[in-house]
């Protein structure tokens, strides 16, 4: 068990974060079938993080398979975080293909900004609207054409520098932008933003947690009763069960280990109980 | 050490559980290089359990150097996971290679049914007739052209519905199937069918779990005096050390852990204590 | 923190390996950016033994961006573990670039002399230079032409007898030709050869636990003030965090996640305390 906090979020009614909370529970009901076009680095780690919050993964992600999947798969991710001319090719096609069946998606800009072809292949996909943008700060900077300042799939920027650009990218895509860091940010056109300073630096320190969030949106597309409520909740689901997790670990390896653990466990008890929602 | 139970194994007569057991600890002697051509999600964590059983991995997985090297290999897996245009024509050209040596391989037909591109992979990769194919009752109805309630990776049948498919399928290639699920069935045209109950649940909530056993499987083919044991004992050392992890484990994150832990110490000894053969 | 063993390197100069130390601290403040072109096995464990070593990774492989990113990364390895058509031409290009930009790297040649097509890239990456070649002894057998007798990724040589054939490799590309066994050695043409008895046999049975050394290299390459140092003290590090991990550890499962931990960890002063260096 995850143990309450017994500290209420200060700032935000408590209606809100119950509704977020409640998506927790629902993708345990529902097991959304979630596709993954994402790097070659985490594919693993995604799909059990996938699991672990009750989905159900399928990393179906070549030019030949991907697109038709697309027509299937409850959710969504495409993950630009290793790509070359063949990722590219499957990646457009499945965005096309989820375009056309109206179906929700999630965007991970993973170090779009710093390198061209995943810089254009990024903005190209913006064309197919995706319900939900995650990334850091210079992520989101670099994806709307502002020079960030960073190097690689680290952010260079703080989340506060980034609000204004993901405003404004939120209106053009007509969906939400979720940007990581600290305190994380989930902007839209509709709603006012949401913070969440819950979470913990060992994050930082395991690859794929970023890249988790982004498979996590996904899958609470389909699930949550709107992309704002999709990624605020993903984002305390990750970030609630990280905490937890950090209070058990003894260095990044074991970090890793727990975070699967607590997030097998996080529910809306445990959201409503820890979230740090602003 | 892995604790015996002490319920001796209820229908099954005691040499048949030996001789099965007998393979595990026959394997960690012969150390066989074992070539996997497997899926982009599962590479680090299948290279793990075959050093956790004792073989020595090897991913060549090229259309370069899958062919010759399936000519030195002591084992080899092709599980068709993640699948393109190049990985394809891999697959086949190093199934070819194989076949044409005469040596043992193993075919993880993986979410097999859903998707055409694997479905007709699988169906093209049968004629080089797999020792064993090892799948979950949808991918096995899949592969025989049965249309099974699967969607993605998981089976949505039982197994016991998959059974007679099972058998027309091993009288096809002259293999074994095994079918993989809450009790498994070891299936061959010339021995009775093999079911087996041990294992724990948590071995659906880590990604790759279903395809380490095909790895198992490829590794203890060069070793076993027949396909039907190979088969036999690579599930009943993982569903033994599955539940030995399970008891240890706090969730999936530290199952995975307790799993490749359990199976560095599962024996002829402990299986035979603790298999659950019927 | 990993406890002093109070027993000093018995023949090397307190000085050789107060400097050796250092670099272990010196990279967790300049926090060097590491691009790694590696195998499809090891991506994800590599990217987290990087973290904790305190670089930051960026696995950058693709034809399109890993040429334009050798010219930004502080880091480069190049790892031919999984190697096809595509990935070949990817590596020659980012290996040109990185030459053309006169920065380090370190080349890790898997395999290498068992299969022709990684033998050959292996050799042709040679001409562009590395600082450093890290591998088992049948690996640098096999890059310089001798048959060893590796099989697949294990070393079927000891270190002792690949000492000759290091030497002449490291007059050749001029650098350094790091080679990993049960005693590792570090081989220049400037100074004298290392040998670092630290380590345990447990890091043969987690896969890219080899890999990794290669990507610490990588990372130390551009803190350390010769390539020599840098090779030192990656092995170094490893090898102390792997002797602490294996204290700890159940099995290669729970060792692998130790063993992250227990990099974050390891500093100038453990390294000092426990390095056993020859």
């Amino acid at each position: 068990m995850i143990a309450p906090r017994n500290t209420p979020a200060p700032t935000r009614p408590r209606a809100e974060v119950d509704e977020i909370a409640a998506v927790v529970d629902a993708v345990r009901v529902a097991a959304p079938l979630t596709q993954c076009l994402t790097n070659s680095v985490v594919t693993g780690f995604t799909a059990n993080v996938l699991l672990a919050v009750g989905a159900s993964p399928a990393m179906v992600d070549s030019l030949e398979e991907g697109p038709i999947f697309a027509g299937i798969a409850d959710g969504l991710l495409i993950n630009v975080g290793t790509v070359n001319a063949a990722t590219v090719e499957a990646m457009l096609a499945t965005a096309a293909s989820r375009a056309a069946a109206g179906r929700s998606w999630c965007l991970d800009p993973v170090a779009v900004g710093t390198l061209p072809v995943r810089t254009k292949l990024a903005r190209d996909l913006l064309e197919y609207r995706p319900d939900v943008v995650r990334g850091n700060a210079s992520e989101v900077l670099g994806l709307f054409g502002e020079t960030g300042a960073g190097r690689g799939v680290d952010a260079g920027d703080d989340v506060d520098s980034a609000l204004d650009v993901a405003a404004r990218l939120a209106e053009r895509t007509g969906g939400v932008v979720a940007v990581s860091g600290e305190i994380d940010a989930v902007v839209s056109a509709e709603s006012p933003t949401l913070r969440i300073a819950s979470g913990h630096q060992l994050m930082t320190k395991v690859t794929g947690v970023g890249c988790a969030l982004g498979a996590i949106v996904a899958a609470y597309l389909p699930v949550a009763r709107t992309p704002h409520l999709a990624a605020a909740a993903a984002t305390a689901a990750l970030t609630v069960a990280a905490e937890e997790a950090a209070r058990r670990a003894a260095g990044p390896g074991s970090f890793a280990v727990e975070l699967l653990d607590a997030l097998a466990r996080v529910d809306s008890e445990t959201v409503t109980a820890n979230l740090d929602l602003r």
